[in-house]
């Protein structure tokens, strides 16, 4: 037997990616996935397949601002090799902003503290053809101190059973949100900001449709509250589209 | 015979596209283009084809902010029905911004007194994956001081012969720019604004692409007012590629 005496290293990247032509960030057999493309190109690099373990897992359409990831290898190729060659080779939809050592227990998923969402939407009588891939576009006018008054509503520790995904029912349901805010650009852009320890699947999307539900007036604030409370995993949902939702950040 | 006794009616669309998908405005037999998607469903409301005469003949991955285009029909159908109809036939790429009559002899591209081009270029260490259909990337540092002296030169009537496409040999080549601007956003977001009595072919993408050789030290000044005096048809050119090109306006 070979002995196998090259240490292995843990490395992490800060991966920026246009979730458009992607099925999301898990790896599948025959789609194109982040993942499974830039697995691919360290695996090319290394001369042996990796396993990229990333810290939130977008799906298909949602995009990445700062998704952390880390791979263990043990090959020689330092971080700054690393990040040269796969900004070579990963098409233009991915880079990678930043590449380093971590110990070789830091988990990209299971370490993260909080992860922090984003999500765009224009709120204009006109589309935009630009930003058709980059935000919800909604031409009806939204009120904005309704969709304040929810936000407000989802701070801290609640049960979000109301807005997980329906395949979720063995996760324990209770989440911390730690930032629930809205910004306003140009009174047309509008910019929501959540920070919580952790998301359920389709969470942060089935919360801005049910809000943007009682912005445009049909759902009192009352009844977003109500729904919260309901923890019925069962509700209808209103999930928003994935192009509005962007991976912002992610603390550890 | 049937006597066609409707009054023709001749109808201005102000369109933005995002070019990213294709082929230019200009139809083409079996290619995407921006022209040839339109007047196809203008064709299916009215019952028979129509021609669309665009103010800017934009290139392939060229965008539009502000195009203004006309089309002569006999229709009954009124400006808001196809203000309404269009938006709804047409891909999300292409918005109709707005629609409306204008005198018979109204012509979008004759009668255009000054058009006025955007080109956007994103100066970053690191490229950004949201822009790669958008603005030309430069991750090497730009002079933004010699490249401003460069508008400076090219302010008020020149023969841009050094500037234009080979192809374009029996067009007079003076043209009046009227305004030659840089403006910088957040420190990396160059945006050039050009506007001129008419534009030939490829002169905008030409001089963005020489004026960067300036700015990267490639070029002097007074070399780039050389080559503009030389009115060499055969300058090898720099053209700039076409995702940071927008026509913004047009002006009668």
């Amino acid at each position: 037997m070979v002995e196998n005496n090259l240490e292995q290293k843990n490395i992490k990247l800060i991966i920026a990616y246009d979730g458009t032509t992607f099925f999301g960030w898990q790896r599948q057999k025959d789609k194109p996935t982040i993942q499974g493309t830039v697995e691919e190109k360290i695996a090319a690099m290394v001369g042996e397949p990796v396993s990229l373990i990333g810290a939130g897992r977008t799906d298909a359409g949602v995009h990445a601002l700062h998704q952390v990831a880390n791979f263990r290898v043990s090959s020689p190729l330092t971080p700054p090799i690393f990040f040269k060659a796969l900004n070579a080779l990963l098409p233009a939809s991915i880079i990678i902003k930043e590449a380093g050592y971590v110990p070789i227990d830091f988990h990209a998923r299971y370490d993260a503290k909080s992860k922090v969402y984003e999500y765009r939407i224009l709120n204009e009588d006109l589309h935009s053809p630009f930003l058709r891939h980059y935000a919800w576009q909604i031409s009806r006018s939204l009120d904005v101190s309704v969709m304040k008054e929810c936000l407000q509503i989802i701070q801290g520790a609640h049960d979000f059973s109301s807005f997980c995904s329906p395949g979720d029912g063995k996760i324990n349901p209770v989440r911390t949100v730690i930032q629930a805010e809205l910004e306003i650009e140009k009174g047309d852009l509008l910019t929501f900001i959540l920070e919580a320890n952790g998301f359920l699947r389709y969470m942060v999307r089935n919360l801005i449709g049910t809000i943007v539900r009682v912005g445009l007036g049909r759902l009192s604030v009352d009844g977003f509250a109500e729904i919260l409370e309901s923890r019925d995993r069962r509700h209808p949902g209103a999930k928003a589209p994935p192009e509005g939702l962007y991976l912002k950040d992610v603390k550890y």
